[in-house]
């Protein structure tokens, strides 16, 4: 269980990242699902490294391969999916330097007292290279929700940069275009630039930074989460803490309701064409930890990487104290564009195992 | 499993608040562990309310009973422990005026929506009393850590109720009783006070607010976390966003990382009495999802509760809009204080699973 | 999990034989089944000791508590169901003595060895007292599957006891008062009479008896069961096989068919009525692990109960040979008859089980 | 879910007969486990059809290729382990005859109305092959319950082909090699020749016939298994009614036993050289669902295969009634002997699953 995510579209994900391959397993996806893997490939392509010189230089063709569960005409026969994406450009090499001594920031002193051994090279199983086993059964995730619910999308994008913060869109508001034409995935692109210009300082002094993404679900279905542990927002936290370098996780207005009398923060609700709504949505689209059909709304907090070119203090595996530089691996001075795709994947993720779920919510359905 | 938390350490929740009894089931504890009634009467006497004129007049004795799980001289036998409470003092007639429209901010009408039922009187499935199970399940996972790992512990206080924000204590730097003297669990007196203000003007206004909650784990084994999607923190986010009114999480530095330099930071590690320490602990504890033995330490944010006594527009569970008022049942100003044991205990909770899970994590362990 | 049985309708059973209640939590019932309470308490009557001069003269009235999960008119609400039954006439003081030596045929030895406790007076959570509460749960189970398939039925009985074994009837052919009026609860008058003799010699001489029990489940919906682990015979097997005293289950033929020629067992298929039907169904109802709309036919064999009157030669705690009569308690020569409403709740549990899973089979349902 | 088998020590299975591989992903091995590749091989080789004029003429080399969580030096390194094996010498065209008609005795028809559509050639998801993905995995656990408990082994061979019976083994008292060299996994030389002449029979008649595997697990620790619903047994019953074609599972006496008293069944404690044991062990090494220590015992009925080259009545997919022989695919006469392996598998993931359990017992381990 602890590389699965998910219940009744329950996702395996396996393999290290200088090791054969990366790959995923998705148990649970019902029968007679249309599957295109060239939107799995192109959900793939976008959280490729390697597509601009700000980011990491690593070159994988990363394409899926279908190992199992889709037919020849890639409808989906009810046993589980298999994807693999193979490690062409590994470079251990490249990381043999860092073997003798635990690199700041890193989990290679946490994984080798939890497991006896070193995580392999490049960060084995910790490396972020792991994500593109989510993001390849997030495409599927979409894909089935997409055709359970076709109106539910989900949009994430680079809201705030080191301290440049973009400009408060409303939910549902931003094209994916207005997105994908900024190098930084963010939408606004005055404050794009200036972003660009941090990251930019963080690539030249040999440093990174953080930020932070937004996300939008709209028109999810209504009733989808349970009321008590399995909120919908408790999974989507712990989908969005899982993810490498996030330090935060918001609801709505999140820690700003914690500042709000409750007159304010309490969202009306209305009648409007015949359907129940509540249109201020402090609440994030949950209440109860129960979808409303109001956007649901989110925010998620990174660290900036902690692979950086400036020499660190450290300690050796066998105990040394010792000053040491990291910088000769393919590293990002900025990975939250890179994190875009695999919060959307996170997402879609949640509302798929949720809606299939909700199928045993009533005896009549 | 959607009234399930943890794997190896497995709670069951149970109960309405306004039904027959409220429980919860253990599965999973392991033999041998010397359990104290007292203690678990202790902790839920922590989150019951009415003991100030700031909070619900609900008055419940809360006594735990013993239901199966544990021998007569306290031991735990291997078998699952069922500990339930009686619901003595529900007033049903209290709510009956709310069952034909949906109350802004609550989850009536998403409960409805998803199950084709109301919930029962007193926000059945959905009020804060379901948190009285965790409390208790929590105590049994405090005492099993720290037969474990004596030297665990867990302290959670309040930090800002409104904008007011207690001082920057650091972890393990502050004491229960500092906690505990104050009326709002927040162990800075000036902040208390201030604090204090606040919540009479909620209350005064017949309105609520909402706050923060800080909690440290101090000296956790080290090697807790799985690398992947159980990540420590993640499981911890998970637990955090399942309790009523919360609306963020932050790890370390939280969100406020997203604003840092990797270089500010990246923990140096140095060899300390012969141990490798991490003493400026951006990380707050967790390097890979896994514990690297500083403290644990994490941020939880409330929204203000959404029953207030001020009229609100909503809609009747016919579909018109109407103007109402709620104020006729027992409902606090500001629950952030009462919330401080379910923190703790979700905590302890993510802990005693993690505890028990690390065993299988070598050969030869 | 070790006390957990289901996945979408999910068990958990909890209590010792001698505290202070058994229970049960079902979490995963729909919500808006009606339930009657009665119908529980008349299935705990089927398996109720203290019925004839022939079985353990323990009486306990087994009223069900409903603690949680159903409202006021009888409704499921969509939460988790907690039943429970006190234990009044409990004794330890009658296996008081048994408590420093290991008894031949029950799992004393293996307890303590596993947890480093003795199993609690009365056999603890070993007692076959613990079924109560499977029986609880597949009542409420038989009301989901009766509403939601209304045709569906499950009917167990007596096939054999010691060596007399009853005739062969066809699957639906017996009604359910020609079992109830055996005391053995065998539907043929004259092996029942046989059976009688034989339970009667056991009793007599201090001994047991061990016995089958046929099950068929009739009308069951085409398509449960999964193709892989969880073929619906594979779950059946495992419920069964935890039924205390089991030793054997079959399925169709079951052995029998290890002895056939493949032509001679293989299922012709047959367009009867515009439905597919296989007639012969030595299959027992299931291909591939899934459902044909046959009757689900299978058998499982009982071994003597271990508690006898006789001197057996066994060890004490401490190591000690020694010989001793384990007779004072109260125990039945022969648990077959009792067991028949366990099975029979086993299979209801399987059947609700996988009829909420199988609303995952497809995307359009 | 429906794809995996164990909790702590969990395997996902993937692949269908005729697709690209087949595969398993295991979640749970404890890193610092040496593996050899090659020992997987081995076992797999043993499953493998295309051995002898007896069986299935399909020829694929199974050679394991290693995804993932095993470094360069053969250690698991605490991740997940993907294992595939591709199929080369899937004809797909030997089974599109069979596309338009359901097959008797297949699971072609539960499949189709279970997913809405038909298994894919050679079975799919339904094809023995599949069994591959659990030989490997049962390989790993074998390698890793071996490495734990180093005196643990198992042991399956033939018991019975049609009504030919071989005699009566003590548990234990069969090698390796005596099984081996019989064509059949005999190790009765008499009976084997006369198994291998009902075999032949069956192939020049284009027929199939029937069997049964007898298992022993030769000193397994003590403890092992849950009281209540995971008994071991339950668990072996569930694995082995999960291989196809088995039809019944019996522990040590099985369904003998339902016809023996007590006094005769029980099994004496004796104290020999300082340890608990129960020579006669008709309890099939299993007291309260938890292992005594003695051998576990086992048989497993397996039906004859259900393809047969002899005209069948059959249904169409389009139901009409029709007469069909099914004899181009390349199959067995007789299963029996190849899925000795598979037994064998089965009981090693139910022996590391319980192993890695058994941790979480006590307290003080």
């Amino acid at each position: 269980m602890p590389n699965c995510f998910g219940h009744s579209f329950r996702i395996t994900s396996f393999g290290e990242s200088h090791g054969r391959a990366l790959g995923v397993v998705i148990d649970g996806c019902p029968a007679g699902l249309r599957l295109s893997v060239a939107k799995i490939d192109a959900a793939l392509a976008r959280r490729r490294p390697g597509t601009s010189s700000l980011v990491s230089k690593r070159r994988e063709e990363d394409r899926i391969e279908v190992l199992s569960g889709i037919d020849r005409e890639g409808t989906s026969i009810g046993s589980p999916i298999c994807l693999i994406v193979r490690n062409n450009d590994a470079r251990p090499e490249d990381y043999d330097a860092f073997r003798d001594v635990y690199r700041p920031g890193h989990g290679d002193y946490t994984y080798h007292r939890k497991y006896g051994v070193l995580p392999q090279s490049g960060g084995g199983r910790l490396s972020a290279r792991e994500t593109l086993a989510r993001v390849a059964a997030g495409s599927v995730a979409a894909q089935l929700v997409q055709s359970l619910s076709p109106r539910t999308s989900v949009t994430a994008f680079v809201s705030a940069i080191g301290p440049v913060e973009c400009q408060n869109f409303a939910p549902g508001s931003v094209a994916w275009e207005m997105i994908e034409q900024s190098p930084l995935r963010c939408p606004d692109p005055d404050a794009s630039e200036k972003m660009l210009a941090i990251v930019k300082e963080a690539r030249d002094r040999g440093d990174s930074v953080g930020g932070c993404i937004r996300c939008w679900i709209t028109s999810p279905q209504v009733g989808l989460g349970e009321p008590v542990f399995d909120k919908f927002e408790a999974d989507l936290a712990k989908g969005m803490l899982s993810i490498p370098a996030s330090r935060g996780f918001e609801l709505g207005q999140g820690f700003g309701a914690s500042q709000m009398w409750g007159s304010d923060h309490n969202d009306s609700f209305a009648n409007i064409a015949g359907e129940l709504r509540a249109p201020k949505n402090s609440a994030g689209g949950l209440l109860g930890g129960i979808s409303t059909g109001e956007p649901i709304n989110f925010r998620v907090g990174f660290k900036p990487t902690s692979t950086i070119a400036s020499k660190q203090q450290t300690v050796s595996v066998s105990g040394e104290e010792c000053v040491r530089s990291f910088g000769g691996g393919r590293h990002d001075p900025c990975v939250v564009p890179r994190a875009v795709p695999i919060v959307e994947a996170m997402a879609w993720l949640v509302l798929a195992d949720h809606l299939l779920r909700a199928r045993g919510d009533r005896c009549d359905p």
